[in-house]
């Protein structure tokens, strides 16, 4: 006997089961454990980290976003408009970041809108040069990719480009010891891209990374100019350092140095506190675990095949 | 010689071009496949599921996704309102699941709104248990990334974290056998960080995947508590049994269980219905089809490389 | 000694800091690299191409969007309305394409407005063959794996089947020869599925893209009909040819060819323009540079294992 869904829409809500249900919930916050309140000094928000993210794309490559229209005489005024929200907005989360940081290590005396302030600054300094470093990283892509038609293409399309412009934003975050905000910035870049690479890791100038989806560049990495990196590269750590405890010891320097003209094929996994020389060509598929010479080129034997005939009935 | 726009946008609207595509278009639906329409019993809708998930990642996590401030004491008045709501658009949407169902089994005494109902407030019930879980995650992340600063940072930004507590709310649906949304949801996690674990995989407690891009995990694998897993791991299926027509028997055991406190590292292919034993660590790009006593350490050697110099001139 | 907050808003936001730091960023556009203006000729906008792609999306799959209600009565009027929607606004941005590359190649006789209404024209004409594509691609993805349950889920959820979609729409306007539009197109698919299909493929009926994270398909790859390809497989180029110059030469054919009823398994590479014939399976992480016989089955030699006993003290 069917019953009529209205009926049951009303005793789901009239029930009783979401009360219960609610008070269960809330009993598993009272560890506050996984919850985000701290005595009310909240964490940076993902929706304003990610439009100050948009913003700053806007700026290093204004107009491609396809927001607004520029031409290079009135363009001052459509980024001043951008980088006056910016200011705000950045000094508001990084504030948040620092509060944050305060409350955790029970310090109270931080002077968190100073730092704040001051961050902003030197944060929002560095955008000059940044751009100056997207257009050598733009032109590393053209040069590098056959596919390429135009230098356009590359800014509208190209993965690899968006993930190396928010890391290079991250990374000067990361250097002003701005707590959460740095990882959530690169982790939106690995979302759009596959790209995984961590804010803490130096990148070079003129930097491409071809289709991108895999590539993980650990924390410690060290990398030159004129680098060329495919899909599917790690420049991971070999072990973690661990202290008497077991516990792993965080920071040390753990992933490889990668020196100027480096070209590392897709798949390639090169681990541990390693250099690969200047101009070194490492092949696809090759993992790495020591120091490689300057001038190298590695290729991995590719493994055994075993090759036979399929019977001539099927699927031919 | 140029002529207007204007008249060429006249000329495409006016025609009755578009009238014999649409036409032409229509004429492809007929056959009823790849249409959503099914009588009126139409499917989940993608953008209410998204929206569910977001809602109880907010559950399991408050205050992370940026959308409101809360306080212990407050707390309990936002969740109600949450699952207030999740409660009324659940139920609405796996009582399409269900209909879908009946409708395509040509079955017409499912009694679907009951179905629904107590489908809805299982699933619900589930969640206080599934937040315990996801702290016990956060904890196996802390301890197993020697670049997490805190937790807080996993929680906003680790893409792991996000994949594993979707599939775990996808999972008590694929068990409650509604049909469509657990793939739905575990396809969003797949689209948001590139690591994809089917909901019918069984996942123990405090589990860990770092950076996860190209992570495959199917329908049948089983995996203890303690496991750590890195980017591009497969735990895949080695053949699919066929019937006698040479058709794919769907549903059998025909994927790896992994035992508690395993880890296997990056691009690791685990094939097959094999079980690896207790404490195993299985090493990067390993190749395994068959089972592994526990405590058992297994590296891939590397392949055999090829080194050789290239011109000093070079690049260098 | 703390300061207030206000009085730090205040100096960030009176002091002339912002109008030095906008000045400095302008400077960085005076080269004209980088920057989208173009003297008015505006380039296509991100935000119009993905919602023509989902509006594209919704002819070849009515009603899976979730976006309206559809029965095969009153379909056409849901189906007309998109397909007038979308000539206007596809002949908008294939316009500012077509003017770009008119701008670029310092051509100034263009009949932009008469090649873009074409243009259009012809990749509207596309669709009802794209959709009966399609239903082929589906039932290739339904045969293909054991977890599908049926194709509506298929449809609702495979991340392989939207990325061929939006590259079949993309290839299209590829053979138009429109500027960067097929490659936005295309970026997006990757973005949502980790699946990097250049619009340049060519691809075949059937075809079944499975998880597909990593999956690299280059812009001379040809593939026959049903053929299946799993997660991370390449199909790449192996070298670029160079002018005199060292300059690399765009365009010429450097990937592989793929027949008829291939399966191509999980971490393959195959690179050069080389030909897997008939019928050939290729294992998982198969490296190959050569051309492949008919009905061949090639399977790589998995890596050489190291086997050891951890202590049973650890872990276990």
């Amino acid at each position: 006997m069917r019953t009529c869904p209205q009926e049951h829409i009303k005793r789901a809500t009239d029930s009783n089961f979401i009360s219960t249900l609610v008070k269960d919930i809330c009993k598993t916050y009272e560890d506050g454990r996984g919850v985000n309140h701290i005595d009310g000094h909240n964490l940076p928000r993902e929706t304003e980290i990610l439009s100050i993210v948009n913003d700053l794309l806007d700026v290093v490559f204004p107009g491609y976003g396809g927001k607004e229209t520029y031409s290079l005489n009135t363009i001052k005024f459509s980024i001043g408009e951008i980088i006056a929200r910016v200011n705000i907005e950045l000094y508001d989360q990084i504030s948040r970041s620092f509060r944050y940081n305060c409350a955790m290590s029970n310090c109270d005396d931080c002077n968190t809108p100073e730092m704040a302030e001051k961050t902003v600054r030197r944060f929002l300094s560095a955008l000059p040069e940044i751009r100056e470093s997207m257009k050598m990283d733009v032109q590393a892509a053209f040069e590098g990719d056959p596919a390429a038609k135009n230098m356009d293409e590359i800014v509208l399309s190209y993965p690899g480009l968006k993930a190396i412009t928010i890391q290079r934003l991250a990374h000067v975050l990361y250097h002003e010891n701005v707590p959460l905000i740095p990882r959530m910035m690169s982790e939106y870049a690995h979302r759009l891209t596959g790209i995984d690479i961590h804010p803490g890791a130096h990148l070079g100038r003129a930097i491409f990374i071809d289709h991108g989806t895999g590539v993980v560049i650990g924390e410690t990495a060290v990398i030159g100019d004129n680098v060329k990196i495919y899909q599917g590269v790690t420049l991971g750590a070999l072990s973690f350092p661990k202290d008497a405890c077991g516990k792993i010891i965080k920071g040390a320097k753990r992933h490889p140095t990668i020196e100027d003209n480096v070209t590392i094929y897709a798949g390639a996994t090169i681990l541990g506190d390693i250099v690969i020389g200047k101009g070194s060509i490492i092949g696809g598929n090759v993992w790495l675990t020591e120091t490689v010479a300057q001038g190298s080129k590695i290729t991995a034997n590719p493994p055994d095949l075993t090759i036979s005939q399929r019977s001539q009935t099927k699927g031919v």
